[in-house]
């Protein structure tokens, strides 16, 4: 009703040319659902136990979009409505079921709706055990947990449930996590003089600030929940932390995701009872247990380097059993269908008193 | 690996075609994100505040969407689809700061996402009020508050915020409600002989209990979530209740989405500054305050039933203010544009004592 007459029918253009838009991508959807019908009789032919959700197809799928993708839709963006297109024609066959650590709405949750799309049936669960029980019972054919967080580093926890389970892990997902500057809701954001959150924090968004508020005095604390805590009381000052922060503390955001670089995320793992073919860009998990003698992990470490493959993650764990001092847990790229992988295989072997495959799975589409 | 010759040409074959309709739509996506960019310059070179987001325009690609659906995907799915897509363009132009009543993992919180998509940013707020302070304030563009509740009626919390508010309502969103038959995890499913439920929600899987659970008894509680904490120590009963009280109670969800008809459904308002225009097929709210005297309501009501107006809703609350006796909330179809509604509102006006229009607005898409 604003518009002028002169952009008025320049809109009228603009819609028609979406509506014309939006009825090809409708009738391709519902051809793309159609094909994806045809794949699950084809494959429930072969074997009425058949597995139509294919970890390594789905990261291909969406690595193959985000090449050639030319914008405006970044990359990211356009990953995410193609999961949710693949989940909607996934759930044409079966609803899948996916555990996740609960309660509803944590960052886990985000995770599994992330990687599986709006169509699966997410069920919470209270411990990281629950999920592997439930997934092991086959009372859901996948469970997500944490794994790694930028501030609290790796989930110990996690990785201990390794130990005892024989679940794979079917792939990994990675979440962005933002950083926010909030204050109290009676503060004049005008007024600010002190910003409070973990050093980290505070170096990932050092440009942002530099920009923005160059003369605030910027106080590190011990963690972003104290920093969003203390500005609860405390006049002209503000906190860098997470949107949950903004919540739990009843604080106003005032400047979202103002990370200089959007490299702050969270990692997850899929686990599931099957393994997972190659897609071609795999990353793969094993669990190492070796005797204490010295140099041991130089000995483990060593084939890597020779056979060149890219190690990406060394953790060390005590073993719960006592058989064996302690355990690594150790990724690196690369698929055990790969025949460099192969041959680190047999070398670990030879040197490890135990190796036990988690799993190759595809490395986490953004 | 597992597949047959015979069937794995065609499973490739399929792929390829999976791929090709792909590409088609990556590049319809981009075009639309194109599309909606020129839209939201030629709305800036009228007017620097202009408003990207349009619910009537959203509205009327949905029902178009729906309306030429030929499936496999359902309506509901190419709908939601469609929301996403779109919320992903918009975003390109300016993310939308939506608050909501908390705490994150609600099902307002899911309202929400189901209106505005993935791409906009959700605030929980521990109070209604809050949220609509929030939008009041200005810091969101948007709020959502749970209306209508199918087990437990109408949130008159909600409509007494509107009696102090000058916030529009500028749309409402369904969210459908499932039915699940739950049960403690150390029970043999095949055991049960006892279903506890309310009596609507037995009334509601009636034919699937004929169906799966002939022989069982079904004994009717208060509420469904009484169900679930009652099976959590009773051998061999079950409970029919929503996802959450499975979570809650610990129970394992033995069949989901169990309700014969998919018509249980919450409601849900969206509140914001600004009035909707006409989508086509509009609800209007109003708030009307008349003295008790005999006949008021039905004086009231006698306009729509000579204009033929389809009255969808009457509340009566008790007035906040002393002034009047009582208010009534009354939604009909129709927008306030429509010469219809415009005499309509005449003869209301000669009528009541006080009438304040909350808004018209698109009715919900499912």
């Amino acid at each position: 009703m604003s518009d002028k007459p002169n952009n008025t029918q320049a809109l009228l253009n603009l819609r028609d040319e979406i509506d014309g838009i939006d009825k090809q991508i409708h009738t391709l959807l519902n051809q793309r659902a159609t094909c994806a019908q045809k794949v699950a009789e084809a494959k429930l032919q072969d074997d009425p136990n058949a597995i139509f959700y294919r970890p390594e197809r789905e990261a291909q799928v969406l690595r193959k979009i985000q090449e050639r993708n030319q914008g405006p839709l970044a990359d990211e963006d356009v990953a995410r409505l193609f999961r949710q297109i693949m989940s909607a024609c996934l759930s044409l066959e079966k609803s899948q079921k996916v555990a996740f650590l609960g309660p509803e709405g944590t960052f886990c949750q985000s995770a599994a709706i992330k990687h599986f799309g709006d169509w699966m049936q997410s069920m919470p669960m209270t411990t990281i055990d629950e999920v592997f029980r439930e997934v092991e019972a086959g009372a859901c054919e996948y469970g997500v947990v944490p794994v790694e967080n930028s501030t609290e580093g790796v989930i110990n926890y996690t990785l201990d449930s390794f130990l005892n389970s024989n679940l794979k892990i079917s792939g990994e997902v990675e979440l962005r996590i933002h950083h926010n500057l909030m204050t109290a809701k009676t503060n004049d954001p005008k007024n600010i003089t002190r910003i409070y959150s973990h050093q980290q924090s505070l170096a990932q968004c050092r440009k942002w600030l530099d920009a923005k508020y160059p003369n605030a005095e910027r106080v590190a604390v011990n963690s972003n929940a104290e920093a969003a805590k203390r500005v609860m009381s405390e006049w002209n000052s503000a906190a860098i932390a997470g949107e949950m922060a903004a919540e739990q503390y009843d604080l106003l955001i005032l400047n979202d995701k103002i990370e200089d670089k959007p490299d702050n995320s969270t990692r997850f793992l899929v686990i599931g009872r099957s393994e997972v073919q190659t897609s071609g860009k795999d990353k793969t998990s094993l669990i190492i247990s070796m005797k204490n003698q010295p140099g041991a992990l130089f000995n483990i470490l060593k084939p890597f380097k020779d056979l060149k493959v890219d190690l990406t993650r060394v953790e060390t764990r005590p073993s719960s059993s006592s058989t064996w001092a302690y355990v690594f847990f150790i990724d690196f790229l690369g698929h055990l269908e790969d025949e460099n992988i192969q041959k680190l295989m047999q070398q670990i072997k030879q040197t490890a008193a135990d190796v036990k495959v988690l799993g190759s799975y595809p490395v986490a589409v953004i």
